[in-house]
């Protein structure tokens, strides 16, 4: 039995952290941390926790220290409060975008601001399990990555990896209104934002910087937010190098992750479920990812027919829930991975259908 | 150990006993039996089970002899039927309405022809742990009761029960779209069906026979459909009889709900989830209830003012998913009654929030 | 031609007003005013209106006079700013609660605070062309009711003029976000807000006092949030008097409404839209209103079976769109009235199947 | 006063002709034909045009000649009775597949069949008054465009006209459930499609044929089913030919559509509604049209940063009504056109906000 606590426990990464720990066979929560509610039930901001919790909120400054520490707290604040997070967790959990880019100049061309913690910029590792198991085995400071970037790497690692893809690669992302954090102005509120298709980031999503990194492909990206609370699902769009089919793709694929827990393969040809769909993800870690190539089933019911030939473009497509696979569940996965427990523990919740 | 099997599988009540009985500790799942999918995947037919799954849908005829039968299948098959579950099951836990009214006048009265197995009506137990506990223990004929029934059940059973409220209740219940299982009506279609507030039951909702005998009450209930697939809530509007406050009412429900595993009093005086919210129990087996009695707090934000003095009148408000407490939770919480298992074993996920 | 203004234009109900006002061919629009937004673009506001609308908002206080002046401000400003108002339109058409009450002390019950212009509570009109028709052909003050409490005076007013129900008669409102305005509270976001059925008022709601002041009867309401941007839906609980079936209720509503141009009587035996569904309203003037008593049509398909024979209760519907009918379509209607031109003009638009 | 009748009326789209052309100033509505529900009163299917809409379904075969026939009948079926439709309508204004095609080829590629009146052809309009408004003045046979190639057309048109593009572009298209028609599949029940990111044709979408006819690029297409049951919105991604910078853009989008009743550029540099938003579109005839291109503005609010400098990309978009204009709002203005009337009339409604 472990002890761990949560940084950032108000939010919404942060409540999800709580539910999912909560449940953890071998952990204990010490410690849920905010300084807006400190001295609040947490169930008072997580009414899914009633009955279920019992903690009150601990302010920051009151936090010991503990065997692992998860900062879900916003971006830059990480980097600004390194040294006190260092000393609190003896395995440090990073949510925020601070640490995943251990190129500076990089991280200051996306985030606008200087990095004020260089030095620590190469200790952490990237927080996911498919492509950084094997260095998340002994690390101690681990950076997880942004929802649509998990889902996009995801979507298009085996590929990559595999040098199937041409360089050049458009992420077309969806999200849910959740990703956005427990906001309150206008543009966050129901009237305005239920329904909506908002092209919030046309190009140069943030996430972009973080899956051109960890794919090594030239990636664009777009992103929108759709009418769901939560849920991610990118489309992915490129060309394939030489005469790569579908089967081979799907070999490809199914070798990369056979033996993964929570990476599902779902390309299949025909069904409303045949390629990866966010809303049955919904709480649960999965990432679905599947793609398309060349000719498609056509035909007048489903109104779309074969392209004349290969041509050699492909659609690469993930989903999962942003707060769960793209957030708090895969940090836990991270934590799972470290301290030699089964990858699955406390993650088991496999969603729901309908929903 | 203990072999369990699944009749109507593939529909959505099915698909959430499986979800369920998979992730249980204490059972194998023999069979899940569908006509209409037998030799398919189980997977095919609930998305959510992919890579947790690994089961083809028997054909009903082909289905052995289990220590639990669930029968999920459509009203009126089970009492039609019911030589064949009894063979079947050791235990049989009934998901249709057909065993649930031992009278059989008030079932041909709600549903409209004669009960083709009344013999077996006296045999089954209500399965509603909160009120027939002690009976479940040793039942070995369980009849689930309805999601909206459950709902307002226990909504106004403590009342009921103490004595507190005078006998006309009236119940409007609103329920989501997975209420009227796997249909594919125009009615039933997205377009028609989403954002709607369909008014289908304006009154005798099937329902109100299981409300009505549980309670003692003199129920009347209206019924709409709601934008959302899971999640039921019911208002109950009724009188006080005599000098009751809501401290009274508060510790009525406290004293009869206390020790429940999913069944929580949420009757607060202020926030967004003051009262039961189904949307925060999707996939949970909680079943919140509350109740709001005489003056409220008023004031400019809330746009609602203090009536004028104590007027007797209470409103008792229930909450759940209807296919989980509603159905396939609140079934498996009988199963473990009736195995001596911990009440919470299977059924720990305790809802999302946001979503 | 007559010249408008819409004081309060950046809210949601001044939207809706400059819409309507924007397309009436007798009037043009002075002025939109905005304390908050003067100098901006109207259309930076409300996005619907780019190329319909070229103004930019007017500070209050360089407003003129107009010979029609729309008060669509918060609660309490139209009390407060009495003076101002009248010296700035010829006819005042108040969409704030402020005027609707002419008893101060109920005014002062329902908002906890004194009525600042008592003096001229008598010298509004209420409203609503269906019960005030007459007194709006010459009125200079006019006050427009509440959404909900507009529903359910059209859905009781035939019944309670007719003396047909028994005074006791229960209100459960159901209500979309933009109900509340345009709001960025945490519990207004889209994360907590979707999907909800909040029951914000279990009592004691401010609209019941306009429903009890025009109706007669002894009124008890409740309102929940649900899942919606526009749209407001009444469900009304009486008792009839004596024997009173369907038929006379409906000849009852068919006269009383017969003529009216908005008001419809919508209560078939079956059908999706068998009851007023406020989903179709979106963007029109109607206020739908329908009922049901005694038994109604069974069978297995709708789950609802008959009553056990006549038991006098009454269940009265109304539907609108709060935003429309439920405010600046009211309001438009209202001075259609006021000029003697035909009360279509300029609110023709018959609403939107599917949507 | 001309007289018009509509084929496929109890259709979504022919329902949607119905509501605008009945208040339509120049036409009187001769018949709404629909096989299936002949004899039976039109508002029982389109529950909106309750007391606005007096007729009775005509079958078919009982239709007579008019000025103007509308065809809102399954693809195939214009094609199979041509002849018919010629004799019914001095003016055939054809809403299915059929004839959007000129080249046999193309067609049969596309819908899998042959084409079965192939000398008609060439005859037909292609139904875009941006593009083909001169053509339209004398046009007796109009095929109206598909919904989601309206909203890529027009938002590709300039740029293309013009030759800043390169010719690969890919469109990615998320529309609503009502573009699917009156169906009835499980697929499209509520509980399936609800809250749904269903990437239903990841490749080959049919209106693929009709982009890039109508704009000579090479388009591919993908199309996602999203949560609405009205919308359509396009994402266009394709590269710059040359130094085009957005001003340019900007300058050719204004001066192609400045003319335009109905196209909007809606290309801001801030706000929720910065780019095209179908929501707000929901019965309005508008398609907006924006872009963006090179860097964004960035910061830590808006989640995304500036591109590494000048890239090439474009992104362009469409979003419109696929009922109105990409339908029966559209047929609607190439009738105006072809009658000399202002192409506004009827079709007045700017849509709503919030909603």
């Amino acid at each position: 039995m472990i002890r761990v606590a949560v940084l950032g426990a108000s939010g919404y990464i942060g409540g999800e952290l709580l539910r999912i720990l909560l449940g953890h066979p071998h952990v204990e929560v010490g410690a849920a941390a905010s300084a807006r509610l400190a001295g609040r039930r947490v169930d008072s901001a997580h009414p899914n926790l009633r009955s279920v919790c019992d903690l009150t909120f601990t302010h920051p400054d009151d936090l010991g220290a503990h065997d692992v520490l998860f900062a879900a707290i916003p971006h830059l604040e990480s980097m600004r409060q390194a040294e006190a997070l260092l000393e609190r967790g003896r395995v440090l959990i990073d949510l925020t975008a601070d640490f995943r880019l251990p190129d500076a100049a990089t991280f200051e061309r996306y985030y606008g601001v200087p990095h004020e913690a260089r030095d620590l910029l190469g200790e952490f590792v990237f927080g996911l399990p498919e492509t950084h198991r094997k260095e998340l085995r002994d690390a101690d400071r681990i950076s997880v990555p942004g929802c649509m970037a998990t889902a996009a790497i995801l979507a298009l690692h085996p590929a990559a990896e595999a040098g199937l893809l041409e360089p050049a690669v458009s992420v077309d992302a969806r999200t849910g209104s959740s990703g956005s954090g427990r906001s309150s102005g206008l543009a966050d509120s129901h009237s305005e934002r239920s329904g909506a298709l908002r092209v919030f980031a046309p190009s140069g999503h943030r996430h972009e910087a973080e899956i051109t990194q960890e794919t090594g492909l030239d990636v664009t990206m777009s992103a929108t937010g759709i009418e769901a609370v939560r849920g991610v699902q990118v489309l992915c769009r490129g060309r394939l190098r030489g005469p790569v089919d579908e089967a081979r793709l799907r070999e490809t694929y199914r070798r990369c992750y056979g033996d993964e827990p929570f990476t599902r393969v779902v390309a299949r040809r025909r069904g409303a479920y045949r390629l990866p769909e966010p809303k049955i993800l919904s709480g649960s870690n999965f990432c679905d990812v599947g793609f398309v190539t060349g000719p498609v089933p056509g035909g007048g019911t489903t109104l779309h027919a074969p392209r004349n030939g290969e041509d050699g473009q492909a659609l690469l497509v993930g989903a999962l829930d942003n707060l769960v696979k793209g957030g708090a569940g895969n940090a836990v996965q991270c934590m799972n991975i470290r301290f030699g427990w089964p990858e699955r523990t406390g993650l088991e919740f496999p969603g729901l259908h309908p929903i």
